[in-house]
């Protein structure tokens, strides 16, 4: 990796900083977010400007450039990548240390007064604009939006925002129509007598039109805006992707329809004008629904008095509640990826021996087994394939620099899934090809036991993901061993592998109770730092619970794992397992090898079927 | 319990509403809060205005009366007492309800145009004031500080504010001198760059100056305020207190001094006009660190660019890490009152058979034991002592109305503490002194395990209480059940029985990582309306954890029991405990009767030795 020279760039972007072409007033200060419009977690390439601008390409980063300084922000996961990437224009602040400054303190400190700071006002969210703003204007300068996005004015070779064709689908997948979701939606407007609803996220809009796309890698979702009135739907969308008779047939674009189902197609870049135009037409007390974290172009376009703003909106909690279409497409996802799987550990355990699997093959064997899978679309996420030391970089992704071959003496950790026409996977396994240490043996049982504590536990219904956390971390934590990251977050059904409002992590507190229907992912780990990485992963349905008593009639919650794959029995040190615990082992892998043993078998995958039944021998109890 | 008449009060408080000798202008409502000036739980007979002015004495509760109406806010615990309580000029405002109004949204639906809100500023948080404040002002109305208290002007015969005698505390109680606590806390100023820090809270005015007073029941504090500057200490406190030769030797008032360490004693009242003082005289950059929860008069009177505002001050921190010494006294206070426990158990033992104990006589008995004990004060808190059905009120307090009689039918909660000079302590015991049924013991065990998950857990430095929480939840959530209260409080040294920052409970978020040296509770419980309640409280010390491996070098913690009294194995189904479980009650038994065991034969009570000894035998597993 060498750092991306920056010098010329840097100098364009100051010449537009003080151009009158595209800033009213000269900017002191330009900040360039990592997000594209929509507060995506991935994004495209035609939204990687600070990537551009900087040569720092993590997934997380603020570059922020005055006339003088360039200075990204950046967390531990990406502080060596990012000293790489950069050249040295570039000022590393290093996020979470205690001598880092905050964004707003290093502008303070070195802005002349009065100055004005410029941000891309579709890309800053209004939270974050809030909060910035305040404490520029305390210290006497001015946060300004500026219209144009300043990079895409020196970014010459900037890629075409990607309009890539829609993918409809049907009541099998979805269980409900869009038209009946407009109408659920409606009637929680109505609860929060609210007139106008904007759907700013981009599997929002998807989940909402029971529409898929292809803009985002690994995403399903494509570029889009939707505002929902109370009579009224408008689609804000670009390309001739509305021309397409099976999306005009699915959206019922030349039916006659009752008014208030009849949607009218925009422009996408109609948005913020349409806005403006349904701001300046509220009567006093009318409001419009916003998630708190769209972005400040949009929310500015309602006057303060009629917003109506939360952190989650009604899109994000229906969404979040699978129905039994959606159970049932994700059961079957989950199926076929569990297949995959089988084929590839057995192809492994064949290879890896041989001394050519590295990395990387191992993660293309992996997609190339799961392509193989009926209505297979694309990967979910960039496959976390990373033996020996690897294993404990948290967020690995193999390149080639870094590109380690697999042996028997290491052990090799697979964070992988895949969008399916029927639903999102994301499944880790960590495994050994030769013989495991004891103490390797002793870590994967711990993480293993914290995986099942939170897989068992009952709950009462209105319990909240993050009270879960603490029992994944226990056994760990007997032992002083533990893991910096949650356990567990929100999966689409083939949307977005992440997503709100539910999870299980000791950081959230502002997360919307269990319920349900709800799909969230069960991967405790524990890393040890140059040597090797453990994690243990299965996406899990939140079910109702039979108790033998009903406290307050509240009712109890509990898991379903809806991943299928064995967990190698040559890692558990079965000694250190609880009755419980042992047999829920067995019980889970005596299901693995009755549901995915059937589907092998009916796909004919008669040497992974007989890898997966020795997979799937009860463990026995040496006591 | 028969309802206040409040007509006529009501009536002289609507006048004083308007009366031009208390109002610059008339107020459309008052509100009347709970609290006194320092924001205690616990108040003195003189600060209970608002169950003056409409009967309700409830711990928690907020009245505002307007001109046609009065209203009162409480929760759950309260709905009946307070409907007991008022009379029909009362509405009761059930929080926690859904259809229930909050106090800013019925303000605004009730009053007039362009209304005047009128509260004490002293008794009104200044965080509270903010939020209520913005709600009124947005929907055109006014919140206004009434200097005098609208309620002391017509409660003719309000008691007199206590001004009772100072105890001085030596170092072999404290630990640490009230100077090097001076030197301590201007080092922490020095490290946040502020002047000036206000001690607001009663407890901590009482710890900086290790000084304990009687003026509220149960809290060993007194009436006063503390402002201290960089080099200087100004104590504001009324009465004859420092007259008393012991606090002028303790407090060095006539010793020649270095000038920072001289405390300038000035009158109670005279806090707002010093701090005014203090808040004109500031330069720029200069800050005054106070409380968020301090009363909005004093906030206020420090100009909004020059306060320093944090939810628990550097005290409150200091505090609750408790030192070798006050460790110490605790040990000695938590053995004296297992004593008093002992001879209390063998006493009712005896008696409840023959159906001539109360839980009022039990309560009773219960602080003759523990007022039998060296250092004696007071209690910590009113006695819990509940049987029956009675158990299943968790803020149960026995009068003469409900007061139940001990059988060996039903099951009996205490819940009890005292203060000693040493040390503070608060122990809830669940016994049956005849057969408890295979359910009641089934309960209790659950209740057990959730006490022991917690009491043994391992956990990383850093943690936050509120992560432990569902530990204790765990074993009744497997069948269904739970409680509904936190798990645990911080424990005062000779000081409030609750007190922050830390705790352990699913409902805070706030709350700070728990430290070695910390003291809190462990209280599970299960309580069935109508039949019984059980709790198992002990109050535990945070101590390091020795661990076989030691991840990033972080070490950890665990708990020790202060509480040293036998948890009734008759009460125990052993074939429900883990062999883990059943090691832990065992291992504790045996340090009860070896703590307690040599102080009871020291005391020479030898039938509660013996009854130690009976009640500490080993558990038998069955299986």
């Amino acid at each position: 990796m060498s750092p991306k020279i920056t010098s010329e760039l840097l100098k364009q972007l100051r010449q537009v900083m003080k151009s009158p072409k595209y800033v009213q007033e000269p900017v002191q200060a330009y900040i360039v977010p990592s997000g594209d419009a929509h507060q995506s977690e991935y994004i495209a390439p035609c939204d990687c400007r600070r990537a551009f601008i900087s040569g720092f390409d993590g997934s997380a980063g603020t570059a922020i450039v005055t006339e003088q300084h360039a200075a990204m922000w950046t967390d531990g996961r990406y502080f060596l990548q990012a000293a790489h990437q950069m050249d040295n224009n570039w000022t590393l602040m290093k996020m979470g240390l205690k001598d880092t400054p905050t964004q707003e303190d290093w502008l303070v400190s070195v802005l002349p007064e009065g100055s004005k700071v410029g941000v891309d006002p579709f890309i800053i969210p209004a939270d974050q604009w809030k909060r910035m703003s305040k404490a520029l204007r305390s210290a006497g300068h001015d946060l300004v939006p500026v219209k144009e996005n300043l990079i895409d004015t020196i970014w010459t070779d900037c890629p075409q925002r990607p309009c890539k064709p829609l993918i409809t689908l049907d009541l099998s997948y979805t269980g409900v129509s869009w038209r009946d979701k407009i109408v659920a939606l409606r009637s929680k407007m109505a609860e929060r007598k609210v007139l106008w609803f904007v759907v700013t996220a981009l599997d929002e809009v998807a989940w909402l039109f029971n529409l898929r796309g292809s803009d985002v890698e690994y995403n399903p979702v494509f570029f889009a805006y939707a505002v929902i009135g109370m009579n009224t739907i408008r689609l804000f969308i670009d390309g001739d992707r509305m021309m397409d008779p099976a999306v005009r047939e699915h959206l019922q674009l030349d039916s006659t329809l009752e008014p208030e189902f009849k949607i009218q197609v925009m422009p996408y870049g109609s948005i913020l004008s349409e806005l403006q135009a349904v701001g300046a037409s509220l009567s006093p007390k009318e409001k419009v629904w916003l998630s708190d974290k769209a972005s400040y172009a949009l929310t500015e376009a309602i006057p303060k008095a009629y917003r109506y703003l939360t952190p989650y909106t009604p899109i994000c909690i229906a969404k979040a509640v699978k129905n039994a279409s959606e159970t049932e497409g994700m059961r079957r996802a989950h199926i076929k990826d569990a297949v995959a799987l089988c084929e590839l550990f057995n192809w492994l355990e064949k290879e890896v021996p041989k001394g050519t699997v590295t990395e990387i093959i191992a993660a293309d064997k992996a997609e190339e087994f799961r392509s193989q899978q009926k209505d297979f679309v694309e990967l979910s996420f960039a496959t976390i394939s990373s033996t020996g030391p690897n294993g404990a970089i948290i967020h690995y992704k193999p390149v080639p620099e870094t590109n380690r071959t697999l042996s028997v003496n290491e052990i090799y950790l697979l964070d992988s899934g895949a969008q399916y026409k029927d639903g999102t996977t994301d499944v880790t396994r960590t495994m050994h090809f030769g013989t495991p240490s004891a103490y390797e043996k002793e870590c994967f049982t711990y993480v293993l036991k914290g995986h099942i504590a939170v897989s068992a536990a009952i709950f009462p219904n209105g319990t909240k993901g993050h009270l879960l956390d603490s029992f994944a971390r226990s056994a760990l934590w007997d032992c002083g061993l533990d893991y910096l990251h949650g356990t567990g977050h929100g999966v689409g059904s083939f949307l977005n592998v992440h997503e709100g409002p539910c999870g299980i992590s000791y950081k959230t507190f502002a997360d919307e109770p269990l319920e349900a229907g709800m799909i969230v992912s069960d991967e405790p780990g524990y890393y040890e730092d140059g040597s090797f990485g453990i994690r243990i992963e299965n996406v899990v349905l939140v079910i109702p619970a039979e108790t033998k008593y009903n406290f307050k009639n509240r009712g109890s919650l509990t898991f379903e794992p809806l991943t299928l794959v064995p967990i190698q029995t040559k890692m558990i040190d079965v000694n250190l397992l609880t009755q419980k615990e042992w047999a829920w082992v067995n019980d889970y892998h005596q299901k693995c090898r009755e549901v995915i043993g059937a589907e092998l078998e009916r796909q004919g995958r008669h040497e992974a079927l007989r890898w997966l039944i020795r997979e799937t021998e009860p463990l026995v109890r040496v006591q």
